[in-house]
């Protein structure tokens, strides 16, 4: 299910903090992909429908350099990634195996892959922020995945950072992190978001001209009114 | 692949401890899943072919009451369980919901499932205990499974405690916990684990009798020469 | 606020499993205080209304064998709980700290309260068992609350086990931990749990005569017709 | 009790790490609070009194959008605190939520708050960044307080990283992270420890001029009159 | 440095809380070792001095059943152990690599070892109960120590359980777990921690018949008078 | 053992990635330090013998500033250095207490220490990244050494990171962090990581010039033909 241009266009424009807030409306807390961080500071926010990989721990009769060359290994993996995807791996969050390193990066970038999310950690930190992939990981370490993980395949349900992932959902990340917007509840995000983001944004101007917060944020009534002849008058 | 009752037989005599050193001389260090340990005290050592479970984080939609009549429930696969498995249930060492409480356990017995192995917790504590079936976990929480975990599905790959786990490796437990036996192993296991666990039964009588360490554990070539004669006079 | 009699009985026949489970078909998934388990075997369930008990880290010149003595004393707080209240102490989880020992959980028994609760741990494990005080902590450290521990005071909002207790809340203890009712829902919980232990023993009776999950747990139509059913037969 | 600007100043000119020294020959090894950084590098040293903030966990039905309005809310606590006051927010580490986004950062800017400590994460880093304020936490997260936090009050005795932090203690941070010097102590910190950060400076020169460290630090008698020469001759 | 009787006698009768409690008043706030717990309930109280054994991190070059010949082995090192010794051993909390079983417990109780305290775990738990050796540890694991720890050494200082042990430190054992005595403060605790243990003792009784706290324990002046008024009269 | 320059120079062309692959392959997958980066972006890549210090935890009566004055201080232990030796010191993972901070550092840099590696914290951070000493360390903290370790010498083995570390065996570290080659496998590694590295760079070439996973990497018998032609060809 690929995005459409302006679906992208919107969500990219959205923060993750305010897609947390909005789905946290509708009941949902878990959204938040923990210990997963950007790689290089200030990539630019990315937007895309979730590509999965799973991990399990690694056993050494599997867990080898030969297996690289298996059906299922994650080369497979990424051939089979289309372009605009968010690749997310599940890594239990194990930080003392790389999952990829550059050759692996700069393949993914090579196919168009929009993003890399992990909650492991990627390896060769510095030939993989060369490729130019912007990567949300958990950190670097020199050892190899089968040092610590066996790859047993992708598009399946994930947990990356301790929230659920599925193939398709929608995937949004900036510098806070990386936010993931169950597919079901794609419309009604790209309904909503927008405002709530306008209202911030009209909420911290008002912060800096000097409004204390009661009143402000939450608006109350007379702050919403105030608020609406704003957008009237083109002003938020 | 089910075992036959000879297989069955032969591990039932050996530890866990002792297949875990068979194991390491082959190369393979990460066979016994951390944290989990045996909900009753005394209960039998189980041998068995694993029958996996996976769970991914909670979604506050997905995880829900209603999710439990769903065709891809714990429901489905406790249904889809053969006589004697031991049930493996991946859930990422979460401590604060319980994957079974009494009637999800209690069916399980009844349908035949030798143990349930998770890196989880269960739920009810008292009653699961009362159905009798043998239970190797984490420890207990009241709340379901549905407040932390999200069910995916059945007899795929899983890590269970930090161990790969693949449907049909074999599993046993004791006191120690539970060592998984990878399928392609379980040849060799049962042609060297008996011995091992004998010369270790032949050396522990010479440690009661107070002799020293050194020369006797590990053997050297004298002590080999004994315990050898010993085998052959049916001392040993 | 106290408790009135009835209302101590009907939550005594309910199990904190089923408490959470009704509590999160409203909303809340939070209310079971992590790491805090019964420090013997086979305590009764306790039911009453929280008081809780607050600490924050030590600090060498706070945190001394003199402040003991000091009006803002866990000595004080303990003459201040009424009879029937079940203590709840915020150890932050520190684990190698006792908050009380002995003497003060022997002062608690004698003024009638009906359970102690922690995220922390209690010392003199061997006397507090003597005193007869049922107990739900994280374990037992032999060095006393001011080697980790300053105490600040009663009454206020706290976290115990990750899970906010405001005094007035309920709370109810059994093997399975220690769940917490805000005050709030308790008339809710009172009005609907008895009906969902009723239903799950029924279930639980139908598993032991052999049926099958599918369609019973969670209870299809026809099932429930013949709960219902068995209701008005006076068989569940 | 605010603190006079020699004050200030004098701190301004002793690291967080001679503090620390200061305050462990005093008895205290428990007053830097742990996982918290400066937000950006380069912050410069901040001095001031501690104004307390305290979360519990969130509860769903507490910790909500709505919550936000009520009368002890974090917007009430930042209306409440006095230029110059070091906000300290006990979050209980939390990582997962961030307690406060640009609005309320904003805020605090504006009112004159020297500087946001908390053991816990902030939200919207980017606009937090803009905002100006100081910043020391334990990184970011995207949801908002209430995804794992329920705000229960102001100026009350909190733990902050495992230390505690009274209402008017006073908060050192720079690079190294915050330390906090407990009331009681000002005076004898303000006349200690800048002759300690003149030494160590001193000693820092000998050891640039190829000295070896037995003797040099901590200095012998010998050096000990070298030292105190130099201070006559103007040249430490 | 063995104990002499009367000290062991005299040890033997103060519990680990009442010796924390000593101990801190001198300024030693870490003493008791985290992590170890009694591997059987019901151990006795095990008073000796320390004989220390460490161990670093597996490689799985060094760390192979071949190692346990080496001179620097496990096995020499328990032929070192004088009669009386405790055994504390600093596995680094490594909890999936038992350290011992059965075969080296059993040597250690035929040499006469007073106890084995670890803050790692132990294998082949039925055969070490067996062996009736008392053993502190953090549970129990499978795999041999080898999966998981190489060992180095034996009578240096070591951490256990985040406490700094010596050789020769004085080791004093119970339900609370253990709890070192610095050789250099035995004489005073000797002095010291009968007189404690009397008083809690009383003060104990006095809370029995109903006394309350403030005032009492601590002791102000009149209770103090009272107290020593008892131990003339023999009454406490 | 000093390392002679032209083994030096070799490893100072190969990433910790290589190495930890090359390692890997000899059945080595514990060799990377876990949780030791570089304290400062972009610092050279460093080649060197370690040269291992060992603290235990703090005990208030050891762990003084004046025990810095003492033969097995931290002082004595740099003074022992030779040149070109990278310091690895075991501070057991505390990240509460800095090792070392301005003055020490400055020392090591004197003495031409190539590099100080810890799974521990240095302290003054502005200062040690003053003295120019390439430090690869688990963050900072203000506080001195002695408010949570006691040194106990130098040259021992020791655990950095999860990692067995002998006088001698060689240290290697980069943006990836710090990984040991055991001193038996140093003329091995010598012997082929080299050719890896070469390997990895053509096949990175090859991905940027488009080609696919499959077949490349690892290489396939067709690949490697190219490979080598490509090496015959001074293209590689």
């Amino acid at each position: 299910m690929p995005l459409d241009p302006a679906q992208i266009e919107t969500l990219s424009g959205i923060s993750t903090a305010t897609l947390t807030t909005v789905l946290l409306k509708k009941g949902l807390r878990n959204v938040w992909m923990r210990g997963t961080k950007p790689l290089r500071a200030g990539q630019p926010r990315i937007v895309g429908p979730a590509f999965t990989l799973r991990f399990v721990p690694a056993r050494e009769d599997l867990a080898t350099p030969a297996s690289w060359a298996s059906p299922t290994s994650t080369r497979a993996a990424i051939e089979a990634m289309p372009e605009g995807v968010v690749a997310v791996v599940d890594a239990m969050g194990i930080e003392d195996a790389g999952i990829f390193g550059d050759i692996l990066c700069g393949r993914m970038q090579k196919r168009g892959v929009a993003a890399l999310i992990t909650d492991g950690v990627v390896r060769d930190a510095a030939g993989v922020l060369q490729t130019g992939l912007p990567v949300w990981c958990n950190g670097v370490a020199a050892p190899p995945s089968v040092a610590g993980l066996t790859f047993v395949g992708w598009q399946q349900p994930i947990g990356c950072g301790g929230v659920a992932v599925f193939p398709d959902d929608v995937v949004v990340t900036d510098d806070d992190g990386a936010v993931v917007i169950p597919a079901a509840f794609l419309g009604e995000v790209l309904a909503e978001a927008p405002e709530q983001e306008r209202a911030e944004a009209w909420i911290m101007k008002q912060v800096e001209a000097g409004a204390a917060l009661p009143g402000l944020y939450p608006m109350n009534a007379e702050t919403k009114a105030r608020y609406e002849q704003a957008k009237e008058d083109g002003e938020a």
